[in-house]
């Protein structure tokens, strides 16, 4: 049997099919630029090349439709009906307080996910598009929604609150929710299991480095803290979002530059960030490039980042005590063995010593600290997609 | 001889008559509610009552006469005339990237502080006049600026460079300044001397932790990061300002409460924090009584201000590589003994511990922690005034 994995942005759908024993990625698409001239769908069976082709998709429908039919396809397709998957998974961006776990699709989780619509009012209704499209071409295979910010719902409220009026997050919820959860429990899991530790015993701060970044306190199994907030923007410099920033330089700037609050905000989620600083690129491949050929704010830029992922461990590290592990995820975590090497060199005092062979390889779980390091450092590659399968099994089982 | 120190708010001038060899406070007065209805001076000299008037002051001008009458007044003066004044310190609150130490106050001084007017456009014009009117008063005594920006001008880019657009630090100078500086350079170099210690080859966190709060990194005797940014309402939670907060949470509330960002940073500044949060008071002896007498919010307020300090002091731990001391000042940190102790029972796994007995003790300078805590734990009372007077001599000499 298979799984088969959704996740619907606002103007896409990426898809997975997984074996659900082996956990082999049996094929994987995107259908781009939906609703949007243009659109355009990648598929890829396992085993063979990459297909881009052109596709009408006015809404997620359509896409899922093409969807359908390239898996089921007699040439392209891995499954002869859909009736051969198990179950699906959905990733669905914002659970607000309502989901502290992943959930079975029932008219009652969808009108729950239609609340907390608010809160994610460009994500959300594309996930529920995308699961409405599902559920009428798959009446009868149960359904799952994994939630990005369900893992993170057992902050303590001295983390997840504001220091603003207490009102607002009475009425509106206005409070700390954080992202990336699936990763997060899925590689500080990881970790434990590698390292042969009771997972619910440990401390671990998880640094998941991409495009977007955050950083979690992982405590006893659950996140105690994490650097996005209300919205992915609050926490570390990101390729091209701000991360954190006093709000008087914002009212300064939108005075000086005449600006709305909503260009304010397009600015810092799209013109800021390491991109803004380096004024290179979002890519931190381009900016290593640049500053090593020895342009000075590229190499800020990369200060500037490492500093503050320095920070956030320290600050996590007091939060919780102590810290026995630390993670690193995601592209830039993942594949970066110099930044890594930098943000442990900066964290000695805390009796962090890195092993530089284990460092410098790549692609598979790794620990990266010496035998006699007093917190293991570790690189777990994330896998949103077989975290969301394995949440789905689980569930529907 | 004596030194004259001056701090001008907006509406406010303050002023300290301290003897300059013994550093005695002589006389200390305040004018408040200048240029509004019911301006009034409060004014105290030297084990005496304090003594509260009506004065008509409708600017900075006449709170400067009034001064000089209440200084020089053959009743409740300390002195003859003026000219007994050997020197005059101004506390200038923003210095923008210009002033990197105190200055000898000459015309081209109060050019450039004019020109970080725009930087500060409610205090440095206050500052102007003040200082303006006293060298009418007594142009032949010498004058020093003590800005509140300076100490912090040492941090490196990395920390003082936002993850916004680089064009908005070179056209309008947008970063992280940092204010209290004044305080933080004086309880660090005052703790380094407790501990009979080298001050240039210390790692110091400095807790400022009043109804406004910062927090400060100082290695080798220079701040290289603090909590505050381009304005005063970052980092910390304080009586009333919000501390850090995620921009998206400022955009989603100015759309659902349809503020202003104006009206939105109004909110932040003066209706947040630990107030914001209470419902209570901004006191901290208010909230704590509320929360004692079993107000949950209000028991909510203290905790979250407390763990953003642990955070903060994590972070700047881990941003200088360690860390010798830690410093707490100004109105909570040197007598909130109970916050004190949670901090560093927070912060063991640096192996910091605290004297209790040490730190029931109040109104002197105290090492809190014990003889074998890792990290020296010192109340060391703030005494921004001094700090003016002791850096207008130094300059003035």
């Amino acid at each position: 049997m298979y799984t088969l994995v959704i996740n619907c942005g606002s103007s896409s759908l990426k898809f997975q099919l997984i074996h659900t024993e082996s956990e082999e990625v049996m094929a994987i698409g995107l259908c781009e630029r939906i609703g949007i001239e243009g659109s355009k769908v990648t598929y890829q069976r396992k085993g063979e090349e990459k297909s881009v082709t052109e596709a009408s998709m006015p809404t997620h429908k359509e896409a899922v439709k093409i969807m359908q039919k390239l898996l089921t396809d007699e040439q392209s397709g891995m499954i002869k009906t859909l009736n051969e998957v198990r179950a699906v998974g959905h990733r669905v961006a914002h659970g607000g307080e309502i989901f502290t776990s992943s959930a079975l699709i029932t008219e009652e989780t969808l009108k729950a996910i239609e609340e907390c619509c608010a809160l994610a009012p460009l994500h959300n209704p594309a996930s529920l598009t995308g699961i409405r499209a599902c559920k009428e071409l798959m009446p009868e295979t149960p359904m799952v929604a994994v939630f990005d910010t369900a893992f993170h719902q057992t902050m303590p409220e001295m983390s997840y609150l504001y220091g603003i009026p207490y009102e607002y997050y009475e009425k509106y919820k206005v409070r700390r929710y954080g992202f990336h959860g699936t990763s997060h429990s899925y590689v500080s899991m990881r970790a434990a299991n590698y390292l042969n530790r009771n997972y619910e015993g440990m401390k671990i701060v998880v640094c998941h480095l991409g495009n977007g970044s955050s950083i979690s306190a992982v405590q006893n199994g659950k996140s105690v803290d994490t650097s996005m907030g209300f919205t992915p923007l609050e926490g570390l410099l990101m390729g091209t979002r701000s991360g954190d920033i006093d709000p008087g330089a914002m009212q300064f700037l939108m005075m000086k530059e005449d600006l709305t609050i909503a260009e304010m905000l397009d600015v810092l989620n799209r013109k800021s960030g390491v991109l803004g600083v380096s004024g290179v690129s979002s890519d931190f491949r381009d900016i290593m490039k640049a500053a090593e050929e020895g342009n000075h704010r590229a190499q800020t830029a990369l200060d500037s980042f490492t500093y503050r992922v320095v920070k956030y461990i320290g600050a996590y590290a007091a939060a919780m005590g102590g810290i026995d592990a630390i993670v690193f995820t995601a592209g830039v975590g993942e594949n970066d063995e110099s930044m890594r090497k930098k943000i442990c060199n900066q964290l000695a005092f805390l009796g962090i010593a890195v092993n530089e062979e284990a460092n410098s390889k790549r692609g598979s779980e790794q620990l990266i600290s010496t035998a006699d390091s007093k917190v293991a450092v570790l690189v777990i590659p994330t896998n949103e997609e077989l975290a969301i399968a394995r949440e789905t099994i689980s569930i529907v089982q």
